[in-house]
This record gives structure tokens, C-alpha cells and sequence, in this order.
């Protein structure tokens, strides 16, 4: 019934699939058949943009396909500016991506922001599964940061799963495992839980980041780690590329920060040692 | 069936169209019949509270005619003391122009404050745009303040557009485009985020200013360039009067700020490079 | 239908009107019947508490009866222990005194704490301005502190009304008008806010106070305007005496804070002359 | 119809009672039927952790049998990560024992976490009472710690009531009265307020603590009163080994603060004399 929006830049024929529909444009979700062993893969903002970032490259890498544009009332009341002097609504956007290998096809979730509340988040993560459930989908891979609040040299992926029994299935594929102590904030951490309560399996694919600064390095290995267990390939050189470049500005920010000049861009993480304690 | 509530100052006959109905009574928004090519103008309270400043001078130049009183529950819960010794209620009113030169009419929104959520802003933003479609409007300018964090002799105006094509002909009336990054917060950025939705265009104009201090100068050169898109003349001469008044204000309390002795008046927004880097 | 609860502290037989009802129980106030020339007195905690003192005072003196307690889930989520080791819920109450006198019968909103979001104060305000329009009421008097930040030997009561035309009359019983600017939050504005769009008077009775301390002395000042309003006598000498034995708790903490020793107790109110810049 | 989820840690066979039931899945609360003499106990996260040590060490001591998990909108939007690498939804619990001595059946309710607003304070906590009151309960005793500021050697249980003639028959238990002031937060408040309105009766027991600790010591005294007035014995040896294990840490601590080294671990109380200043 309702009509899928086309949100392009020159702004002509925008729909709304209800005319007071905001609150609950969610459903503008269609159905769009059954997949091939589909994985959610979910990479919204969040610590050290790592997750983001690593979502975001994946679709551009493999040319996924949007089949929605999500707003909430939810998100914050703002527009972005674009360079180019347009202005974008912020949203999550859905991708799909068909695996010529026939082994998995992935569902991407990428967006500028998350729901910003309690409530909100359990109701969209709820709407994205529903989603998800509908094209057959068991499985769920979110990605993130975890921030260890100093620079590292090789990053690891720590992992956090629903279901103990897939931990050494995991390792395998290079993710480490029992390092990590607190909790996943945000979408990341509520598709796994309330995915699991509908039956779903998943893990959270965290890159180990200093949490201050944008981590294309990190982005790029929890990458790896996702290519290699979906069994799909994914070329990540435009990151390290990336990386690379931002390592001076990461310096120099980290120099001033040291002189007390400017605050953290970002908030930090607690340290491990105060989460423990804490719980 | 509703009857328009008409808020005078002496407190008489004053009607709510529902007994309960403070929660839903933006409703009382009545269809005011179709307008030749009406443009919805915003100008709510924001950074160096431009918008308002230029929008209620045009409500008073162009003896626009007040057609609603709205309030809401997501307003702060709070009544203003006029210097008379009266109360105000906080409330946004529209106010419509017929132009006689037969261009465009304009509908014009303004106010004591924004919607302070965003659930409320969705929802408050959508009531004035369905009523704006009414109208037959498909035309949104909304007008605010970009603060720059200092003192400006020529204050530009800045442009972020909904339609990409529309950009040259907007620069032929003086709006600059490409220079300004970041967000608009509030009113100024969801009536066209959420118009081009409902297919309709817009442009936000953004008077340069330094942010911290009401800003005359800024609005008078806005609503030039206003006037010249709208093809409506429009006499600014008392906004230039009280910019020269409040000149020696400003250095003041410029002067005090320098010296630490008082905080900010408003909320500075964060400089370029901040925001882009954290984008 | 519903039946009045009746909350004493030894704990027995209480009910609650629905048994999920905890939502709605506003709706306990149940119509009393017509009143004679009713005012709505209204003293809930706020600057000073100039307004609570007062209101309390008033239905101490005049042995108000208590015909309705109030619960909200916009109440703060606490209870309050009491000094004899039993515990009270947040509650608001309403008292009605019939004037022996036959000018003026009073309704009496007093209580533990106001709503805390916009939403809330709307909805309970509007509940309790309907069940005072059930009783025949139109005139509606809020008692309040305006804070000036420093000790008041003869604290002034200041006036803002609903009705300009009112103004002279009110001058008469000892109010003055035009010497304050800013905001009135919370209930005693929103009363008469609501109030006069449900075509009620109505006025705001602030005792001015220094903001940090409680203030019997200005809580006195203002129910002796009242008292001249209604055509009530009420005996304020407990709140004398009060008001004395607190000279001297006030000036040590006055010292203390002077010295930095501790941070205000209450939040002050901001200054006149940043409230009118910032409007 | 709604059946029970049953959430091990294998992840497998996750059922949620309703598709978007998310909202209001504390309705999964089935009956259990009658008990006898049930007294509903509460330890939820608190000061100092007092409630929930006290209820998880009877529930594990007691082998009580979970009976409901409790998910809900209103929770932190986060999961946490166990030590061996599965996520853990934030969750509440219920448990029941059935008395073998025939005197007090109990139902305890332990969790993650506590609602975060009044809205859901509200919500929650009537329906825990509603579940409880179908079972024949009468009586709540919940379970918090009061914080002192100071290390404490042998920490006092302070009791607030419903129902002042209870006091006599709980000090035989142990329970000190009218020497703590202010109020009690979240559930263990809440509880009391609301259960009192259904009819119930109960008490607060509050163990003295510093406050910026988790104290089992404090929680081991805590059930010592809970085990003397419901006749039921439970073994706190355990407690009581870690209580000493924690001494060194917490000295530690102490000093750290001391010098400046690192902020209060949890958000202090207001002293006693604040409190009773305040109100």
C-alpha cells in the first residue's frame, strides 16, 4: 500500500507513505522476499565511528542496493548541510546486497544517527528484525568500537555473542574473546538481545580503538573479520588509504589534547578496571 | 466546529476548542482556503534569535492578519510577565499576508518559543505543513542565524537548500552557498526536511552573525534578500535604527565577556572546523 | 463511581479508584458541588517556597478539609520518610474552606512537589482547573516567591494578572505591578495561563524573597494580600514567629556561602536585567 | 497464552510472548496462584548495593525458582558483556520460594537494573504489585542500603513503615527508627507508596552504609532482619567471606579518594541534615 519515499537531491517527488505518518514511518519497511542466508549486518554511529564506518564501506564496496530510507520523530530534531549547500533529513538507510557465491546475503544498516532513547530503541531495532525475520534472517552482526583509550598499533576485534556455543567458530575467523568487560551501547547491543528473544543468533564485532578519534585501521580489520566469516570478499584498501592519512591529525590532536588545549572529541569509555568494579 | 480562540490582553472570552484538548490543539489550525503562491515563512527563536527578529518585523511592516494562536503542551511550562503586569501564555501564532501585487502570499510563523523534543518538533512541524498544503503552498523559506563566534561589519546570508537546482537562481537574489557546514537545529531545518517529504521546496536563510547577541543587522539584510525572492518590498529601516542602538550594547558586554566576568548569553554553536571534523 | 481514597498514616484501607489507575487518578476528584464565589488557591513548592508556606498556612488557619489526594506518575519516583519512621508518597491535595462569611469560598491546591515536564504540568492542570470550573469557579489566585538575590527587610508582593483591567483593583489590597520581567514556572503560571483560555481571572501573588532561603516572612506578606482580596481574616502569627526564629539559621548560611563553603541551597532565579535581555 | 521465555545462556529457543510485545512485556507475569502468606521481597540497584547483594545471595542460598524475566522499554538501551563472552539483556527477575516451614512464602525481585523514569516506575512496579496481590500478598518488604559517608563497623538496619503500628513488632526484629531522614528512590520506595494504596502493608529495611561501596557486610545484616521477621533461616557466610575479601579493596579506594586520585565511585546521598533543610 504505502509507496517506498525516493529521497534524491534535487527534491522532486518525494512521498510520504502517510500523510501524518512520521511516527511511524518505520513501516515504510517492505517486505522484499525471501534472502539467502541473510545476515543483518548493523553499522550505525558509535565509538571511534568504527562501526559506521565499516558498514558504510561494505556497501560501497559491494554495490548494495537501498531499499529504504528510515526517519523517526526519534531522531534528533535537526537537518544536515551538505557541501554542496543541500540539506539532508537524517535517517538510517537499509541496503541489500545478493551474493553471487549463493553463500550469504547481507541486509546492511547504516545512518547518520541512533534513536535516542530507551523506548526509541526498542522500537526501531524491533521494526529493523521484524524486517529482518521476514526475508528468513537468523543471523546478526553488528559492529562497533571498544575503546581502550590509547592509540594501538594492530587493532584486535573483541566479540560478544548471543550464543556461547559459537564462541571457538569465532576464534577461528580471528575474533578474541573473554578480554571485554561493561556493555554495548545502542543498536549494537539491542538487535543481539532482542534478536536472541526472537529466536535470532548473533555476535557484535567490536575493533579495539582508542575511542577519541575516527579509526578508519580499526574499521578496516573488523572488516576482515566480517569478510571472512560471511565468506564474501570485501577489498578494504580505500580505508587503509584512509588511515594512513588520518594518522597525523590523530597525532596532533592527541599532542594538543595532551596540553590541555582542546577537551576529547568524543566521550570516553570507561576503563576497564571501573566497569568491573562498577557492576 | 472548532471555534478560533482570540487572546486578547483583557483576559476576556478566551475559548478552548476542546476541554481537554491542550495536548492535540495545534488541530485548531483551520483551513484558510487556497493562497496565490503562498510561501510558508518560519522565523521561531534560534541563534542571534535572527528568524524571529525578521519575521515579526514583516508580520508588523506588511500588517500581516493573525489567523491562529497555537500552544502546546511540549512548550516549557511557563507563562511570560509583559511589563504591563499581564501574563502571556507561550504560544506560536500565524499570521497571513494577501499580497496585492498578486506574487506571493505569505503565511508566516512566529513565536515565543520552538517545540522543546523531538517527537514534538515531528509533530508540530507536520500540523503546520498540512496546514501550509491547504493552502495550496509548496514554497518554504525558513529564516534563522549563523553564528560565526565574532563581531561581523557585513553580515551575509547563507543558504542550505532542498533542491540542488534551485541553488543558482537563490544566489542571482545575494545568497551565498558552500561556505557554511553543520546542522539546523529546530524549526528552521524539519519544515523543509519534512516538507520534501510532502514533495514541496525550500530554502533556509541563514543571516551571518556573531551568535551570542540579538542581532538587527543580520535580520535586516535577510529579509532584503527575502523580499527580493518573494518580489515583496519590504521597509527595514526600523531594524537598522535599533542595530545602530544596540551597537554600544554589544561592545559592552563583548568587553565583559573578554574579562570573564559574565557567561555567555546564548549557546555558541560549535565553529566549522569542529563540526566537520566530528561529521 | 470512583471512590475517594483515604490516605492516613496508619496504613489500613486504602484503595485506589482503577486498579492500573495510577495514570489517570487524577480523575479522583470527584465534583463537590457549586461553591459560593469559589477562588482556586494554589501554593505548590517553588522559589522561597513562599507559596507553599503560604497555602499550607492558610489551610491550617482556616481548618480547610481535605477532599482529594492527588498521585502522579510525573511525580518524582520517591517517597518520603517521615520523622515518626512511616513513609508518605508524593502527593498534591486539595482543600475546600466554606467562608462562614458567604464572600468567598476557597479552593486550596497545595502539596509535596509540582509535575515535572511540560506534558505533565498541562495535563494536571488541566484536570484541576476543570474540577474547579465543575464547582462554579472562575477567579484564580497562585501564590509564588520572586527571588531579587538578596535579604528583603519589607518584601514587596508583586502582581501579574490575566486581565489588565484588573490591575487598579489589585493595587488597592497592596500589590505592585510593573516591576518585575521574566517567567513565572510551573503551576502558578500555568493555572492562569490555562485558566484564562477556559475564561477564568486570575492572578499570581509573588512575595518577593532573596531565592536561596525559605521565606516565612514574605509567605506572611502574601497572604495578607489575600486575605484582603477574598475578604478572609487569617491569623498569620506562627508565621512570625517563624520568620524570626529563621533570621539567624539564614544569616550563618549566608556567611558560609559567602565564604564558598557551600553552594546555594536552592537554584536562583536569574537576574532582571538578564531576563529582560534575554527575551 | 502468553508463554513464558525461558532465556538460558545458549541463546537457543527465545520466545517473546507477543511479536512487538516489547512494550508491555511485563505482562508475562503469569499467575503462579495462591501462596502462602507471601511477603513480595524487592532488592533491586541501589546505594551501595545493599537490596540487590541482600536478595540475589536469598535467592541463590534458598534455591529459589525463577518464575518470570522482565524486559523492558523503560531499561537502559543496552546489553552486557558476561566474562565468557555472551550478552546479557537487561533484565529484572522473579523468583519464588515456597516455605517448607509453612510460615512465609517469598517472591523476590532482583534485576539489572531499575526503570529509569517516574512513567516507568510507575508502570513496572504496579504491575509487580498486581502479580503479587494475585497471589494472596499483603506484605512487601524491600531492601536498600542508607548511606552515611563514612565507613561503618557494625552497620544498623533502618526501617520505614506504611503503617505506624508496625513499628513496636519490627524493632523486636532488630529495625532502629527515626534516625534517618529524606527519602527513598526507585523501587524500594515505590513499592511501599503504591502497595499501600492496594491495601498492603510493608517496610523499608535500609542498611546503614558508606554509600560509595558495595557492602555486603551492610547486606548481610540486612537479611539477618529479613530472616528474624519472616521466620525463614538463610546462611550469609558467604557474604560475610566477601565482605572481608572486599575491606582491603575498599581501604584502597578510600585513599585514592582521599588524595584526589579519582571521583566517588556512585552518586552520594545528601547528608541528613541537607535532607531535612531541603524539605
Amino acid at each position: 500500500m504505502a509507496k517506498k519515499p525516493t529521497v534524491s537531491n534535487d527534491g522532486a517527488q518525494h512521498q510520504m507513505p502517510k500523510k501524518d505518518g512520521i511516527k511511524t514511518n518505520f513501516e515504510m519497511l517492505e517486505p522484499i522476499g525471501k534472502l539467502m542466508n541473510p545476515i543483518l549486518v548493523e553499522g550505525l554511529p558509535g565509538i571511534g565511528f568504527v562501526g559506521k564506518l565499516a558498514a558504510e564501506h561494505i556497501v560501497d564496496e559491494l554495490k548494495a542496493k537501498k531499499v529504504a530510507t528510515l526517519y523517526s520523530n526519534h531522531f534528533p530534531h535537526q537537518v544536515l548541510i551538505n557541501k554542496d549547500g543541500t540539506i539532508k533529513m537524517l535517517a538510517n538507510e537499509v541496503y541489500v546486497y545478493r551474493d553471487p557465491g549463493k553463500k550469504n546475503d547481507l541486509i546492511l544498516l547504516v545512518g547518520d544517527v541512533q534513536p535516542t532513547s530507551s523506548v526509541a530503541q526498542y522500537e526501531v531495532m524491533n521494526i529493523i528484525l521484524n524486517f529482518f525475520a521476514d526475508t528468513g534472517g537468523k543471523r546478526i552482526i553488528t559492529l562497533g568500537g571498544y575503546g581502550v583509550g590509547k592509540l594501538v598499533e594492530k587493532p584486535r576485534v573483541f566479540g560478544a555473542v548471543t550464543s556461547k556455543k559459537d564462541i571457538e567458530a569465532y576464534r577461528k575467523h580471528g575474533v578474541s574473546f573473554g578480554e571485554v568487560e561493561g556493555s554495548i551501547i545502542g543498536a549494537a547491543g539491542m538487535l543481539l538481545g532482542l534478536g536472541r528473544l526472537k529466536g535470532m543468533n548473533g555476535i557484535c564485532l567490536m575493533g579495539e580503538t582508542h575511542g577519541n578519534y575516527i579509526d578508519h585501521k580499526s574499521a578496516q580489520r573488523v572488516i576482515d573479520v566480517l569478510s571472512s566469516i560471511a565468506g564474501i570478499k570485501i577489498n578494504t584498501e580505500k580505508l587503509g588509504k584512509k588511515a594512513k592519512e588520518s594518522e597525523g591529525v590523530i597525532r596532533k590532536l592527541e599532542e594538543e589534547l595532551a596540553k590541555g588545549e582542546v577537551g576529547p572529541p568524543m566521550e570516553m569509555p570507561k576503563k576497564k578496571e571501573e566497569l568491573s568494579y562498577i557492576r
